[in-house]
């Protein structure tokens, strides 16, 4: 690998660190804000939340997406690497990414309890059973066929807005919250408020996000053919 | 029918269920939502649903569009094709698209139901009078004509956001809160929620809708006149 | 005149009658809405009421912008009047433009009346003193410097968003609810309701808002002369 | 000096003074609105005072940016003179700006006073502690990579709508709420109302301003290096 690559990689996997790890902060910390500001109404807290991620996501994809693509989600570089970089450095770029959004997630977190002065501890929220499941399903169907479609009909100027618009409004419509990402997932285990999740809820969440990630996938492919050519001979 | 233009058939079919369906499971979901989290202040919960219905409809006309044109909207389909497509075929597609949409949009509210636990039920929400009736009639105006004046001026761009907004303050200004689309009226008939209308108050809104699809159709042939040509000898 | 000039005329003034009339109706609307849904905080009737104006806001100016150049203001009338058709013609363009506004904006109040079944009756609602008189001519005045600036630096393609956002962000920072527009305020003494304004305090509005618009085109001239051209011997 | 140069830096001076006024009148006024308005919930009332600052924020940026760079805050008039300016004409007409600033935002919150009849009095809301403090490094760090995101990668007209943005979600998931201007600081000490600071607890503000401001500037020195130039010999 010479000097340059390398560099470029760090930049790669350094943004979707931070920008995963943004994003996580922005979710747990506007949670942590909103249920200490607004303790009366759950549903004003979700959409004092809701708001400040579907913002702070916007940036982070406009920011980042020159870099590395802004994916800060595993779910997004997985599908990535599926499509475009089907082979052994592919997969190793992916594993490092995602590894690098994991870790930022985490991060994310713990800086969100220590501004708030949260103590340091694994949620206790647990969060399950067949209609949020579910629901984690239909977002991330959704969060894949959103980004898909932008990205084959080669639109992908719009994936700032449209990616934070749609998960905003996922927060609602979903039963679960709407998650649609692994890496956060994991990251919202590390704080004990408003945003958090149990650890015995992780794996079933994520088992709906790949799940979902799947049917969105297999949804694109069907809607958005690529390279139709009808009238190629 | 050749099998290029049946898959192309297809997609637009399965893209306008799909599309509609989201789009009812957004206001359904959202409503139930803002029901169950705000539960002492109905405006509060009118403005959850009203920003979440905004959010995904911008994003269903934005990744939907290049497929089917993203109608969602049986109003539209109509209007669509008695100024473009006013032939057998037009009709046979419209009849399709019509069909489909009615079908998601059932799908949209029943897949509500079971997201968030609710018995499946008809709404028992009766929805009606003259001032909500022309409410409608109103709502159903302004959608049109936001869609003909951009479409009249080249101006498709901005179809996303501006009807998501049109349609966000309008659940706030008419007296209907916006329904304004029938196949979306038929699917809120399925779930007994915030959201919900009751089966006998259906019919008088589509009415309404149809008097509204009218009168915003001549405002926009009275405002954006096609072709002027005015020194053309 | 002639038969074509005379039915661009027609379309002109309809425009502006139609959408001030749609934007009285959605300040009226949603401030009656908003009144009766969250009957137990103000400020949150502001903030739906403020945002469903927002949106309407932007959605009347994109459409209308075409047509009429989507005045529905006086004050931006009377300074495209003095900038830029300083003459008999203007005048009357000006006057007949003015009076579409008033007459639209009164009919979209008594419309608001009519879909929510409340009285037609004036307006109770005083409004003034020298705090909420000196916050219209701050609105007026930051009303005209953001059409100013936009239409002096060649880029009225940011106006419909950048218009509603700012008439969104001062309903709450100025102490007024900014108002800033001399037809709108007459039509909003006609709805005894949350937008309302009494007879009495109409004209001193009008005032402060005459003198934010010449406040706002001093500031505009300074900001942004016309062609500067500095080289020029 | 000649006149033209002099006549162009009198108005990149008045804009920067009127801005940052502007911007400090509509946090500060919305602060005041929002806590009258909705007596009985602080995150409401934060809810209200975000939405009504981005949406101001975004105009300004918008409108002034052509006039001065729509700087609006020190951090940014020092990191771009230590940019591009770093001479001692730069360092003059840095001085000049920050001093506009400081001025313009101190004439803001005197504004702000005076629309809304508040007392003029410094500000006795004690703001501080490490968590705080951190919140308003990672707040200005944030600001500044989103600023030097889009100018090394050179989409600046993205600049409005993403600074509003990331400045509304940050007064949900910082702290401190998202001061991140040494400016807008030191003009919140003159307002004993919602969105004031006592004047005891600015410096340190300050100080966690200037820190974020250097951990931004290294993050955009490191993600987006300026003309990477891989292939060049």
């Amino acid at each position: 690998m010479n000097p340059i690559s390398l560099r470029t990689g760090l930049r790669v996997v350094s943004a979707e660190a931070l920008g995963t790890g943004a994003l996580v902060l922005a979710i747990v910390g506007s949670g942590i804000a909103a249920s200490r500001l607004s303790p009366s109404d759950v549903g004003l807290q979700l959409l004092e939340n809701s708001i400040a991620t579907g913002l702070a996501l916007a940036v982070l994809i406009l920011i980042l997406g020159p870099v590395s693509g802004a994916n800060l989600n595993p779910v997004v570089t997985m599908l990535d690497t599926l499509g475009h970089r089907r082979n052994r450095r592919g997969l190793l770029r992916a594993s490092a990414i995602v590894l690098a959004q994991v870790v930022g997630a985490i991060g994310g977190a713990l800086l969100a309890n220590l501004l708030f002065g949260e103590a340091m501890a694994f949620s206790t929220t647990e969060r399950g059973g067949p209609g949020v499941l579910l629901g984690e399903v239909v977002a991330t169907t959704g969060l894949v066929l959103v980004i898909g479609a932008l990205v084959r009909t080669g639109r992908t100027a719009h994936m700032p807005w449209a990616v934070a618009a749609s998960i905003a409004a996922a927060y609602w419509f979903t039963s679960s919250t709407s998650f649609a990402n692994p890496a956060v997932t994991i990251g919202r285990m590390f704080s004990d408020t408003f945003a958090g999740i149990a650890p015995a809820s992780v794996l079933p969440f994520i088992g709906a996000q790949l799940i979902g990630a799947a049917v969105g996938a297999a949804v694109v492919l069907a809607l958005f053919p690529r390279h139709p050519r009808p009238n190629h001979p």
